[in-house]
């Protein structure tokens, strides 16, 4: 736990201070600050291995470019680490992804270095070509535009169709392609092979071939000796041809590592670009520290960890994840229905599938970081008769909303979402928070949208999808491990559209939709001292409601309160929307619908994220008296 | 009017009959078809001319491939026209788009001829590997998997994504890429000039070496024979290249008005094929109709027209449309502020910003069929110092949700969403339905919502829109004219969360969101008539909901009706939340809220899918009367 000694990086307090150093000190700099990364992050936790990839090329960019003006945009942002230590944050850095802390992404509000944040993948292109077109059109004081992407986002569908639109402005842009052959998981497609073709056969560039042809690259386009200089490149390499198809000068592919290669081109590309051009780094994900460079996913994310041995604290819990739940269920299904395929949009570790894969090799897909994709590829294999259930967490599912709508929901094809990550999630913070899936989902004509309200409904869940065949179906689950309520052997189907009273009470009803109830039980206690006796009611379904209990929990109680893990329009507004119609609120009844705030609500441990967004225990309690007028103050008051 | 002879085509049943045809009796068939699609669409109006260049691929199809078992794709589909003949629905072509007939599009639940729907773009390859790889484990009784699709919706990031997935698969799938250098309006992107090199300085394959070609690229693709003769074809053509690279077979350019061309390749296509093919086939949008031929769009869409002359038949209107308000109140906010730039995904002339584009080229931007690059680009331009205005219809812009949500909403990005043909838009039916964005939207922590309940409003609208730059900002305006009230000569920035008072009354209440306030005003008259004197106002926004105004109603009122163009979860679900967080209804307030039914409405003329919608003057009346009870019965009696 020993700081390294940095005395390079110690000198440097901002990417200014880069520019007057040498090029030896830049490679000395780069080690230092690979080891001041691996330090800070042994202490936090957090995103390493995409890091320790960009060491040498975040020194390079900022020691070449004049950041902040030329704005760097880095796609996805988990391997802005380095990034975050050389621009002023590098005494934040103990407070990673911690309450009030450093966010793991990059964040407009943070630091003027982070002219774009980001978190999820493929769009730093967009935007950077939104800074290049400013800069053309006269907005502010815009330099360069750089965007900073992985293979693995390249294979997202809008990095495709910025390439499209950049080729076609023919602007300048800078696209630097940082291929290290995986995204979180090892990358799945097409694309994939086609660029590790590029430099399998091929030594890289060394230092003068590089800058030489960067420059007698990049004259104005259109000139004679220019195409030939690229016609010369492009023999030289085996490809390229993909970008050059685009309408992008293509450099490389570069040794990512190699610090004189990366700053000679970078310097001739900064000099003489007058187009898009696209510069592809060869890199190592976890590049410098053993185990994350001889791990499957390169230390792609990491708990608190020994610098010496890597190995990785973590606090033990009795309860399986929903995650493992929801794949063990799945699994177990699949064993008796050769239909059932699974779905995962680049991430199959996360979302259990990984397990399901070793299992059903043939039976499980992932189509790359292509939520478009995999939603419409999930509507077609329904279609064909199979039954595919479609694993992507709630925030990334937002990608494939249009496909939910039009493709499935419009056709009622019975495709299975299996909605992970649902609910606020901790310190990957709010771009990572699965807030408006019910909202989303609920609204649309013959969707059947549940939630697990504990692991044990989670498995039940599984087993109604897999049973359900007359059309789309949605099940939502939070992050993090379970409750620790007894498993049932297998899952069984539920009704379609009927929740369950939990415990019978009287006064006061707390109507739950998901994994709320926990909480809802907790705050059942702490009023049963107060000598108040909620019911308590599981709602099981957004979609269809149970009419006939929401009805008999108004009906029999002075008070009637919801509460979900996501914002308004969701089930709260659906259950609003049945009393007003059928004529509840003419005659009173309090009723109240606990959401989530409408804010973006910043990273912490998720209780204390759901402390911030008052849907604790606690805050279900207030909510009671106040609704009852008893016992405290009201909130208005 | 007069039908055309059709002598083969009177024969033609099915597409087994073609099957039993001879290649020539097929030529044949395809003028006979060419001259039916037109006379048809003279009489109902519809899309034309992106059928008319489809005519002899859909008549090789059918007759190579064994539909419906083999399952044919149809891209965005409005080119389905020819195929909905063929495949036993000539009989209904005069009922194309009118309440209760033909849909515009495909259907699932139309024909087993149409095995998925679409109308959005970029869906097929999708779908198609959907079908494909159900086939391989399996799944029902599904031969080949064919996709046809437009190079326009090839610029979509989905088909991108799907070619990706889909070359890594490596499993038998047929792509055919009907290059009409067209998709509604002139296409932008490299793509579209890469494609254009393509054919530009080669020659189209004849029949013989075409076919040929296809024989021997066939074989299994990694015999070294098959890799030669890939070489070999890759020789021939231009490029091919980029397809190749993505895991592609690749064949073409063809000639897509030659059938023998198309017969060849295809046969030997069907019998060859055993991975993923892309058949890259040349065709002209209007093919053989010259009004078509010769229109900027390729005769995209028509109203009913004269045949001979091609003059097409339209309803006169004094009122100016929304679209034309919207774009003349943008080039005025625009001329004094040098700020304002304009973003369309490829529908320069339906949003209006043709109109725009011509006063400022350079700063209108058309970024394809893109939605998603097309939100991220605009929020890199308002991140840059500009202020883009995102022209989007409501449906389409389900495609870049996540983009609103992650790269605008969370970075409080001034971009500012114009969204055209919310609501019910009539025959283009349920798939282009603008029903979910006030949902989507208005829950977004920071988004501004507002929806323009007439032509003046949408200009003062814009006008807010132009000088609100602490966040993004979205106006919602509907298809068709506007209800002809006086236009003020410039528009005028509202306050951000204020409403109207449209008519004081008494006893009830109606707020309105948006356009139905004309129905509104209508249901008043009915209502004045009756001895009741509502107080009608006007919302104006979603969100920042006005609270005072909200309150006052529900405080001043027995009854408070909400009423918007879109589905639960918008606009009444907010208001309902407000009022139940006041306690509101705590002591009993009769509420109710109209919004868009929990179905997807059918075609029909906007008038009467707002009546199928229950959302008319007499709908609104009839609420009215039987939230006070009076005058009948009630609606659940």
């Amino acid at each position: 736990m020993t700081a390294p000694k940095t005395p390079l990086l110690d000198r440097v307090a901002g990417p200014a201070d880069l520019r007057a150093l040498s090029d030896e000190d830049l490679r000395h700099l780069a080690d230092e600050l690979r080891a001041e990364t691996i330090h800070a992050v042994s202490r936090t936790g957090g995103h390493l291995g995409a890091g320790l990839g960009v060491v040498e090329l975040t020194v390079a960019l900022h020691a070449v470019f004049d950041t902040p003006r030329d704005k760097l945009v880095w796609d996805v942002s988990h391997q802005c680490y380095p990034h975050k230590i050389l621009t002023g944050r590098r005494n934040q850095m103990d407070t990673l992804r911690q309450p009030g802390g450093l966010s793991g992404f990059t964040r407009r509000t943070e630091s003027p270095y982070d002219p774009f944040g980001a978190a999820h993948a493929s769009t730093s292109i967009s935007a950077a070509l939104g800074f290049a077109m400013g800069r053309e059109l006269g907005a502010g004081d815009v330099g360069d535009a750089i965007a900073v992407i992985g293979d693995g986002a390249m294979t997202g569908g809008m990095a495709f169709e910025a390439l499209n639109h950049a080729g076609h402005l023919g602007k300048r842009l800078i696209v630097i392609l940082n291929d290290n052959d995986m995204s979180i998981a090892p990358p799945v497609g097409a694309l994939s092979g086609y660029l590790g073709r590029l430099y399998a056969d091929a030594p890289f560039y060394d230092l003068r071939t590089a800058a030489k042809n960067a420059v007698s690259l990049l004259p104005p386009p259109l000139q004679e000796g220019a195409r030939r200089a690229k016609e010369m490149l492009k023999g030289m390499t085996i490809g390229g041809t993909l970008f050059e198809e685009l309408g992008f000068s293509y450099v490389g592919p570069l040794d990512g590592h190699d610090m004189d290669t990366l700053l000679g081109v970078l310097r001739a590309v900064k000099s003489r670009a007058d187009g898009p051009i696209l510069i592809h780094a060869v890199t190592k994900k976890g590049k410098g520290f053993r185990p994350a460079e001889s791990a499957r996913d390169g230390g792609h994310a990491t708990a608190k960890f020994d610098v010496t041995t890597g190995a990785q604290s973590k606090a033990p819990s009795n309860a399986p994840s929903y995650t493992k739940v929801f794949a063990e269920a799945l699994i177990q299904e699949a064993e008796t229905d050769d239909r059932i395929v699974a779905i995962t949009a680049a991430m199959p570790d996360g979302t259990g599938l990984n397990l399901f894969a070793e299992r059903f090799p043939a039976r499980c897909f992932d189509v790359g970081i292509a939520e478009q994709h995999g939603v419409t590829f999930c509507a077609g294999l329904a279609a064909s008769g199979m039954k595919p259930f479609c694993a992507i967490y709630s925030t990334f599912l937002q990608r494939g909303y249009d496909q939910i709508v039009h493709d499935v929901a419009l056709q009622r094809l019975p495709v299975r979402f299996a909605i992970d990550r649902a609910g606020l999630v901790g310190a990957d913070g709010p771009t990572h928070a699965g807030s408006f899936d019910i909202a989303y989902l609920s609204n649309l004509p013959g969707m059947v949208v549940m939630a697990a309200a504990d692991e044990a409904e989670l498995r039940h869940m599984v087993a109604t999808a897999a049973a359900y065949d007359d059309g789309p179906i949605a099940f939502r689950f939070p992050r993090g491990e379970g409750v620790g309520v007894e498993m049932p052997e297998r899952g069984v189907p539920l009704e379609i559209g009927r929740g369950r009273i939990v415990h019978e009470g009287e006064q006061v009803a707390i109507l739950s939709f998901g994994a709320r109830l926990a909480e809802v039980e907790a705050a059942r206690e702490k009023l049963m001292a107060r000598g108040i006796k909620p019911t308590i009611a599981d709602a099981r379904f957004a979609k269809p409601l149970d009419r006939d209990l929401i009805l008999r929990l108004a009906r029999d109680h002075d008070a009637l309160l919801t509460i979900e893990e996501g914002a308004v329009g969701g089930f709260g507004s659906h259950v609003a929307h049945l009393l007003a119609e059928e004529g509840v609120f003419d005659t009173g009844l309090r009723y109240r619908s606990m959401v989530l705030p409408d804010t973006f609500i910043d990273q912490a441990g998720p209780r204390q994220m759901y402390a911030d967004a008052k849907l604790n225990a606690e805050d279900i309690e207030a909510r009671v008296l106040s609704m009852l007028d008893v016992g405290m103050l009201s909130k208005r008051a």
